[in-house]
């Protein structure tokens, strides 16, 4: 060990020194981030819950955290079968025990014949267990009508979040005005703005229409495009459908002219279609981009690239915790792809216990199999569209984005503490209620008009009150700064 | 929906474009990422095992995988206590099963009790599970023998991996001479160097002694960051202990050395310490690099800033598939550390699974409690030295290094297939005996020295024909090319 003579006191006598790692020293492209879904709202919500655990006392008895759609948090019950075999595949023990079902125990069998020793706890290949892929693959092809997807094209993730933000790396280029932009729907889920802003691309808004239910319009589309062409390099549109946190299901139409948009105007394409099994309003139904894009046949079919994500977090299932989804990819360059894979190996692979969820996700149990019955009851739970302060009709996805009129006085007080109108109402009302709700905000949202995102997920007998509960709080803010 | 009219024509017209993303035109940080534990090699074991299925001769019958650390996939059978508590928290019907022993079941109930609707479905807190969390500091104080650690500096991640790419992408920034220097010791684990790659900051090398059983000797470290300083600014120092690919265990003169040598040169201290649990050389000892830095005293103890990495992926457990581990940083600046947890919440939360497993890695069953016998025993197995080509003892972690001579012939060959020419033999070695083992070349070496890193996890049955197998094959390949 070759320490220089007399380091140590030349240190000491050095004092107190500046750390390497400060605010004005770091990644200046992390600073930018900003993810309101778990701000400081949620900071704020976690302090009020300890302060209540200590007896402090509040104008509520619990804080309701209504900020993030986690169905399981919200009292949703998990799926008996997709545990049972999970609890199969964690302890294979029990695959002697009476008390799993038969078509339990084989899936469980299944699924640890492809893993490495026959266990969870080995790494999988990096893109996921292959018999998984093939079982996505062939969900694919079965909710889009027979339409072939390959294996190949499937990567497993942790979450859908994983796979968007490794796509998004992938697209990201340039410098100045050449800097890739990307197409982002404003309101939008917060994780694009935190990926766009750490990667350094740079963020395109286009608006969608809340007057007309929150629909995608491409003319808004070309705006968007024609006006950040002055300063970036615009090369992706991603699409949210259903949307999050407008809750709104594109029609047939729309989705058609996205891609004849994209295709003409040399967009890659990137559908986060997470909220696919959540579609309850009356004539709303699910289109996905690659069956769309398929039926619109060549050139589209055959040139336009896509990236679909899709996840275990949302559905029925509602398996945020397990941190399981993939995305399919179509029309890429294979040597892009390979260059995907490359990406997705420097981080081993995705949680095994969330590929093995997956696997069931996309391929239930049959009809004829002893469990479906129990498997199908969840999925006929039926939600009711929210009565909001003013709100859209939620035709999908699990959030209500109700828009809220704050007074002037209000706006101005907010201005005056720093804070953005509507974190300063959502700030109070958890405050004074406990509910935890985000502000529209954290999302964008048009100029001078203020939001909120809660998720409907909590049971009717927790929701009325709460509805009710948010309404009064509304009144007596009005009131107050009127 | 205001598609052009005639916009379809326009577009079939057009005929086939080119692709938006090409290696051409997508983001160069990514192109230079090189990961070789699971490059081509990998790929190519992933082929010849799918042809050996297929029936395809091979003068092997099956692909031997000692490319990567993977207790399991080698043949280690999990842990029961960790897989009991699993399965109930996954399942907890089980608990009501007089098959499960009750420190398991209270284990699983504490568990749940924490977890959002007591389920491992729901989203936990973005930096893990608040109770985890204090097992994890109350764990790390022990190891310490009684130096304390705070439950707000220790973050859960997905596998080390994950915390490790966060604090590098913190300390990112800077533009041509005053991009961010990382030193990194050769060989080195790639992900360090995939990721700086990817993050566009410098990656410094610094030299391990092979003639000293790949000892870190300072003076290396001092010429590599006064070298560096000319063309970058050098800000972070990262150690492996003990070391991947190299398996050495550094002494506790040694890591007062560097954190001295860290001090002096203000730069903020990584230590990968994954493989703490993995220390079984007669006279070695792991000596963590918190526990030193405190022992020293101030400045050190009061001013240094250092993360440190851990995994439930190695150790006795070898939990790798289910993603798990945690960082504790110290004397971080606070406002940092904000800017941490907000990146981390972008992600949502690591994988509930891996946080639970955490919590029985850093908290195991008492002894009085009844599953402590079954526990331990596998964390009683004893690793023999391989008796390598060319091969220093290994002290730790679960990899061997071995250096191999090739002769001048091979180089030659190698470079005309463009080929690095441990790669060269690290193929050829797959294609004739099956055994998948990765290149030197892929972890860093010192110019014109070749080596290969192949884990000592297989069990000893297998063990012993495979290092035959290999020295043979070495043999005849020399014959082969002299």
């Amino acid at each position: 060990m070759a320490a220089r003579p007399g380091g140590h006191n030349l240190a000491v006598m050095n004092g107190p020194k500046e750390k390497v790692l400060t605010l004005d020293t770091m990644n200046a492209c992390v600073k930018r981030v900003e993810y309101a879904v778990r701000g400081p709202i949620v900071l704020r919500a976690l302090e009020l819950e300890q302060e209540l655990r200590q007896g402090v006392k509040k104008p509520f008895t619990e804080v309701i955290r209504a900020n993030i759609g986690d169905a399981h948090a919200m009292g949703q019950k998990p799926i008996t079968f997709l545990r049972q075999v999970l609890a199969l595949c964690v302890h294979p023990d029990l695959l002697n025990s009476p008390d799993f079902p038969e078509d339990a125990k084989r899936r469980a069998e299944s699924i640890l014949q492809a893993c490495g020793g026959h266990s969870l706890g080995a790494y999988s290949n990096s893109s996921g267990i292959q018999p998984i892929r093939e079982h996505v693959a062939q969900y694919i092809q079965r909710r889009d009508g027979g339409i072939p997807a390959d294996p190949n094209n499937i990567f497993l993730s942790t979450g859908a979040s994983d796979a968007i933000v490794t796509v998004l790396k992938l697209l990201v280029a340039g410098e100045g005005r050449c800097r890739t932009g990307v197409l982002i729907p404003i309101p939008q889920y917060p994780l694009y703005s935190a990926a766009l802003a750490e990667l350094n691309a740079v963020q395109v808004d286009y608006y969608l229409d809340e007057d007309r239910a929150w629909a995608l319009d491409v003319a808004e589309l070309r705006r968007a495009l024609c006006q950040a062409r002055g300063h970036c390099r615009p090369r992706a549109l991603c699409i949210i459908n259903p949307g999050n946190p407008t809750g709104q299901v594109q029609t047939r139409e729309c989705i058609e002219a996205v891609i004849r948009f994209a295709f003409e105007e040399q967009l890659f394409l990137m559908a986060d279609e997470v909220y696919q099994d959540n579609v309850y309003a009356e004539g709303s139904q699910f289109h996905s981009f690659k069956k769309v894009l398929m039926e619109m046949g060549p050139p589209y079919s055959t040139q336009q690239e896509l990236a679909s994500f899709h996840s275990i977090s949302k559905g029925y299932m509602g398996e945020c915790g397990l941190r399981g989804g993939y995305v399919e990819v179509v029309n890429m360059d294979p040597a892009v792809q390979q260059q995907m894979q490359k990406m997705m190996s420097v981080r081993l692979c995705p949680p095994l216990p969330g590929q093995a969820v997956l696997d069931m996700v996309v391929s239930p149990p049959e009809p004829s199999d002893p469990s479906f019955t129990q498997f199908q009851a969840l999925t006929e739970k039926v939600f009711n569209a929210v009565p909001g302060i003013r709100c859209n009709p939620v035709q999908g996805a699990m959030y209500s984005f109700p828009r809220i009129e704050l007074p002037p006085r209000a706006i101005q007080r907010a201005k005056e503490l720093g804070l953005a109108p509507d974190m300063f109402f959502c700030l109070r009302l958890l405050e004074e209620t406990g509910i935890c709700v985000v502000p529209g905000s954290g999302f964008g949202q048009r100029e001078g008009t203020y939001h909120f995102r809660m998720t409907i997920l909590p049971a009717a007998e927790k929701l009325r009150p709460l509805l009710e509960k948010l309404s009064q709080f509304h009144a007596k803010f009005t009131r107050e700064y009127s």
